[in-house]
């Protein structure tokens, strides 16, 4: 069951009594927010799970917030001294201060409303603080005419969900390179390991271990470059658009002018929106962003499945490699070692794919001026960012590092392989090439020995054919039998 | 590219003129579909597949149609001799005739009025030509006024759809019966092969492959139940609602007895919904049964993906059991044959998950009085029942009738198992077992041997704990051990 | 970022140590877990959300160990003094205590052992102190030995999650009545209320706004009957049948005991799987469960658009109902008003939605023997039904109970609407109603004032065709113009 | 049911015999294709679409066949006389020929195996009349060792589905075109057409119908930049890696010719992937251009949820503006016409959503060196495409061109309008304003009204407030007043 951070207790003057349209309400005297906060906490029960719980949300709105005081002070519409209490209290935000006064429930009705509300109310209040008066002196510095001032949630909040979702996936793509290192020096350890390759899960032609890990590294390269690429989608804002993207009521210069604090405030190369009545009700750029995640999962997973396939054993599987245990694996199977960190991204995994189908179908129910779903495509989207993250970090070093090879084993595998018929169709033909492969399966006996003992190659051709480099990489098949 | 039907040579005199709300047009002289099929076969080239590549849609429409006439002439609103050329038109494409005149495509605008005015039309010319007036004489009996008596698209259609629904059910359950029985065969067939059971890919416990044969189809034999239970529910049908449910111009007796009549005509447990206003907008059933559909699907999947996975091979995989081939694998790789036919099922089954998700976005997008999206529920679902009836097939007969097991390899498997130490566990206690499985796994050594070597057990009461029957399932130790 | 419970201050003596198969570590003097739960909160810190934020999942867990421990003395393996303190520790937990000692995370690989150490670490911990031990004195009871005995996390894990989506799932049925209950009200309330009924979003004919609200309870009743039987399906569990289904090491008579003791402590029909290998592997019954809370889903987001649609307004949309405000609406606007309630209703549809395909993705990926993935399976379903029930009751007690008519508003829509001509067809004849209704479109006038202008009609025949009774439901038409 | 084209009169002398490994078949004598295509065709009975309903994708076969067949002759791999006529029967195919030998099921097991021995088997056979052989004459000329020389269907079939679907892509960017260019006259058309503009459903501020339209334009001209970069992503290829990536058995300078030959058949900027091996087995630009499409998707549909919305009607809706009638929307109610066109782009964009997650599903089952699962991939990516091009040129010439409207009713809107007290909120103050709209909301007087009643603006004051260029963008208030 949810619990709500305003459950203190009622001691008589422990609150404070605010006003809205609706009527009174005693808010905790203590509470940076107020009224509009009080009542979406009780209009939204819904997961526990409060806006505090995504830091880089709680800053971005700190930054928004920030760069619409310093433009309105520059356009005459904010006092000074309002100004730099507001910019000093959004300062303390984004040092980390306060996130636990952002309550409202991470699933809410209104658009976002209620967060913007949430971060009116709290920057107001510790305006006033530092302005040296009481909390809930809103004649003094108002929460919505001051802090809010010029500004719809309209503009606010998407904006601030696309600087939370840079935040985001800039840590995102640190870990990517952290597990893509990973995978690379493992690409390194096992270069000259000659395995069997499969394709359909059927034996194939040889490669090397190495080769395979590569290519987890190149996937999450290319992966990586199609976020950064995502990434850049999102610098397109609609601050200053107001209710429906016309701009009414504010400055002609407002959404320049503000778009530019923002850029300096959060160092990111944010532009306005060519169109801002578009921008106030696209999702594209979410869905475009969404979709980026997804494939990020998609080939996790694959790469995941992978390294459980590839370590299933000990004796009854493929046993190629190892894994290290983190934590024993049964209760009732002795010694059993599990792929558990694989498992858990896995899940992660499928939990991003399911994001994704949230996200689509919120960005599809957009209505006219306006996507009211907008939450759940945040919370979506910052749930796939940290989870993918926590994902490749964990797998980088709670799994990739520890791998070993089984290198006798892929040896052999590859010594007893029919699949080297294929690398001696250039030199015996197809056509015998398929009745060795054929006599192996069916005698158990090597192609190698059936090659020899036929007289097709002599034992040096067969090496040199043989060569792990040879095999792992095209060659000239005249020059390499000079 | 889509083709449309009514691409016929323009020669003077094919055509006959029809009219509507919106103008005359020409109309092929000898189509037995009019002006509005035209008009829709023009407003939807969307897919090239017509609604006659469902012949159960046909067929349920033209029960739909004879079961409402049916009611109209006991209701003395619809003469004798047009209901029997009506019914005997029903009757005609029922046997199979004149579905190629169902030229509307399957998705389509309008909430199914399309499909609903081609089958009105087409019978209406039958009907016509039977009474020996020519097609187009729409005085003598009318497409809306005769054969839609009493009707409205709104209830006509979701209700032939559910009938369509039912039919090809049926098949679909059919074709579920001959691969549970295929994979029972082989659960017989391999009820003494010991194997190693594996959890997480890892080795586990021995088990038996027909154990391992049996679970797939139990599995079939439970889906079994969960689409029969789901294939009721689309037995309660809307006939009669008219146009949103309120049976507005109908008479009070039309909704009972045309759906009697309907009872008989196609031989289903067909009632009418307790509330004709709900059930004319709502989806729910159609969305229960493509969730039991994603079921069937998710099942075969994973089972396709096991036998995948144990006939992996020949030489580097576990190779436990062997697929029939059925096709060359490779171009250049001698010998290769792949598990084709488990992959053409997991397509299959990816592609019906892929429907579920379309079915939820239409139901979901209903609006009010009517879910205008029912014709790519039908469509989604249609497609998703006979492919997976086509999948149930292909597999059963070509690939599971055909397996066969490696047992000698399976049994050396469970040999070397250190899994067979967890069986110790009860006799040599867990610690020693533990430290059995260790030495077994660091040695290279069997757990037997080991066992045997250090005085744990005699060779007698080891052979007796490790009888496949004790092994397989639960039993008494102490009295085992007598 | 997620944070450990296990931070604890690291002053000497604050720490006990522990020992498993990777070697000793020092776990929190206090802490009732142990070294596999610091093991596993070390490998997972994905979310940051622990089991214990699933209260019903802690509390069957204690049901299923209680209910182990009660087999297990009768059975004569376990003590009767160390089956005592098991019982009473997990009696203390099914009350409400230790719960925040369940600090795996929700998200894990292996598949739920870990949160099933975590179970036996706590219950073994609390146990030892009321046989007068300190905590980590296994040697007097053992979290595995005793605590675990006779089990594997293959079959307790399994039987808890569906034991707790039980548990959660009464509680969403309960939310669901209350939900239909307020929606009947309402129906009560505007039984009398004619207004215009809409297919494709078009005018077509007239009903009641009672009949209209009557179709949102009537699809929570189906809704209900349809959890209600997938709940059904999940009291079949596999408690006995060890690590894969075959029940190795248990006693023939365990299964049957320990889940009649397991229905005695729960007091839900469980029953024991007739094939155990299968019911270990097999998630089918998860999808089913999720596909029909997506059903439930869906409906209640095509309900909520309904509201927001009629809702919509004040000035220039339908404007048929009035939703209570809850908050205000906007910062820019004055005295507006959202729909906050029904949207974020929608919100919780998308992210059910998008959790049927996480647990579908899940349930595919289960390989051989065992689905790995029954954590986030666990997760997904947990959260839907929470949040599905905060939706329910949200929406019930904040939106639904507060809706007001406008009723003459309604009135009007229908009076001034061109849909009545649909009524008239059967007294004027389809063409002239056609007529009719073309010149009321042109002209602007009423279809009434037309049909009396042309003589059509008397005044009193048309006012009789028009009674609300006569509109919302079929009748003779013959007879009522008697 | 799926009917094979094979199912050809079995007189004697009609077939010609064909031998592979699993022994010998009849082939119809006058069949292009032999004995590998007709397996496939047995093995795979499902859905009765066959791979000639992609037009493209045959096209890209044969270009990929004679791109191959260039390059070995070339490198002396292939003799001329027999590369001329390889390249001659590609040529006729491209041109259109011989499409209907392309027998097999779009959906098949195999990787695609089956679908490149279909092409190796009908350019062999077309290529062998072309040197004056009979078909099947294979020692002349043979479908593997010459058409397929070099190849792999694992670098064949994933190169050729990117070239089918950057075809097929062009031809949805080019409808895409048509279907902003309406968007963007209709823009024009209505450019001074004030309206309200609504967020959440309810009434917001002004803006001009012009600006609504122009946003749909805007969002097709991003997702046509969307699209064009994910058709940039596959125009990287493998051709040349053979079985697994390593390009065993091919000649080292084979890749780069190959594709630089594929590169001027096509016309398309191709390249040559750096990792094959990684190439080989990733899915990832299939995901990513699944996804834009997807957002495509979710955006159109967004689109027509509008038009149907603002067209909702002709009394009891917003009536903002007239789509044109298409044909007659119901059989029931006279004169009724719906909103079809958006209605059929609806269920595509559901369609392609569903398309999106059989693709993700597809994609996440790939193992090890190669995806098995491209033919459904192939088939949901060419069908997306298809499908949403139709639904683009339908939505454009049948319904947007034709769009009116109502511009007296939208002005009558906002001069009711409570929303205008927003623009007077920088005049006479938030709380006046304030004020003045609760009066407005409870009295139903209109804003204009009491400003002028209650003296706190001069008529022309509010005249020039009200120009819809101050309400529809941003503007000075202070100079506004002058």
């Amino acid at each position: 069951m949810p619990k709500h951070d305003h459950d203190r207790p009622e001691a008589p003057g422990e609150f404070r009594s605010e006003h809205d349209l609706l009527g009174d309400r005693d808010v905790p005297a203590d509470a940076y927010y107020g009224i509009h906060t009080l009542r979406a906490v009780e209009n939204f029960p819904i997961t526990g799970t409060k806006v505090s719980s995504y830091p880089d949300l709680v800053t971005a709105l700190a930054c928004v917030k920030q760069a619409a005081a310093l433009a309105n002070r520059e356009l005459g519409l904010l006092d000074g001294r309002k100004a730099d209490a507001i910019v000093a209290a959004c300062e303390e935000i984004r040092g980390g201060k306060l996130h636990d006064e952002f309550v409202v429930d991470v699933i809410q009705g209104g658009a976002g409303t209620s967060t913007n509300m949430n971060a009116n109310e709290v920057i107001a209040n510790r305006a006033l603080e530092l302005l040296g008066h009481r909390k809930g002196d809103y004649t003094s510095l108002h929460p919505l005419e001051d802090v809010n001032a010029g500004q719809s949630t309209n503009d606010v909040y998407p904006t601030a969900v696309k600087v939370a979702l840079d935040l985001t996936a800039h840590r995102l793509l640190d870990a990517m390179d952290v597990l893509r290192s990973a995978f690379e020096a493992k690409a390194a350890e096992f270069a000259d390991v000659l395995k069997m390759g499969r394709t359909q899960l059927q034996d194939a032609v040889p490669m090397t271990l190495g080769q395979e890990f590569a290519t987890y590294a190149v996937m999450l390269g290319e992966d990586h470059r199609r976020l950064t690429e995502a990434r850049a989608l999102i610098h397109e804002i609609n601050l200053g658009g107001t209710a429906i993207g016309t701009g009414l009521n504010a400055h002609p210069r407002y959404a320049a002018l503000a778009t530019g604090h923002l850029r300096t405030v959060t160092g990111l190369p944010l532009t306005v929106a060519d169109d801002l009545v578009e921008a106030t009700q696209d999702a594209g750029a979410f869905v475009q962003l969404s979709g980026v995640l997804k494939r990020i999962a998609v080939k996790l997973s694959k790469t995941c499945n992978d390294l459980r396939l590839l370590s299933c054993g000990p004796r009854a599987g493929f046993a190629e490699i190892n894994l290290p245990p983190v934590q024993a694996g049964s209760s009732i199977m002795p010694g059993k070692v599990n792929p558990v960190v694989p498992e858990v991204v896995n899940q992660i995994a499928f939990e991003v794919i399911g994001n994704d189908m949230t996200v689509t179908m919120a960005a599809e129910a957009g209505q006219l001026q306006l996507n009211a779903f907008e939450p759940i495509i945040a919370h979506s989207l910052l749930k796939s960012l940290t989870h993918l993250r926590a994902g490749c970090l964990t797998l980088a070093e709670r799994c990739v590092t520890g791998i070993t090879a089984n290198r006798e084993h892929l040896a052999g595998l590859v010594a007893r392989s029919i699949g080297l018929a294929t690398a001696l169709n250039p030199h015996i033909g197809y056509e015998q090439a398929t009745a060795v492969a054929q006599e192996a399966l069916r005698t158990g006996r090597s192609v190698q020995e059936l090659v020899l003992d036929k007289g097709l190659l002599t034992e040096d051709e067969l090496r040199r054919i043989l060569l792990p480099d040879n095999l792992a990489r095209p060659h000239l098949h005249t020059a390499a039998e000079g």
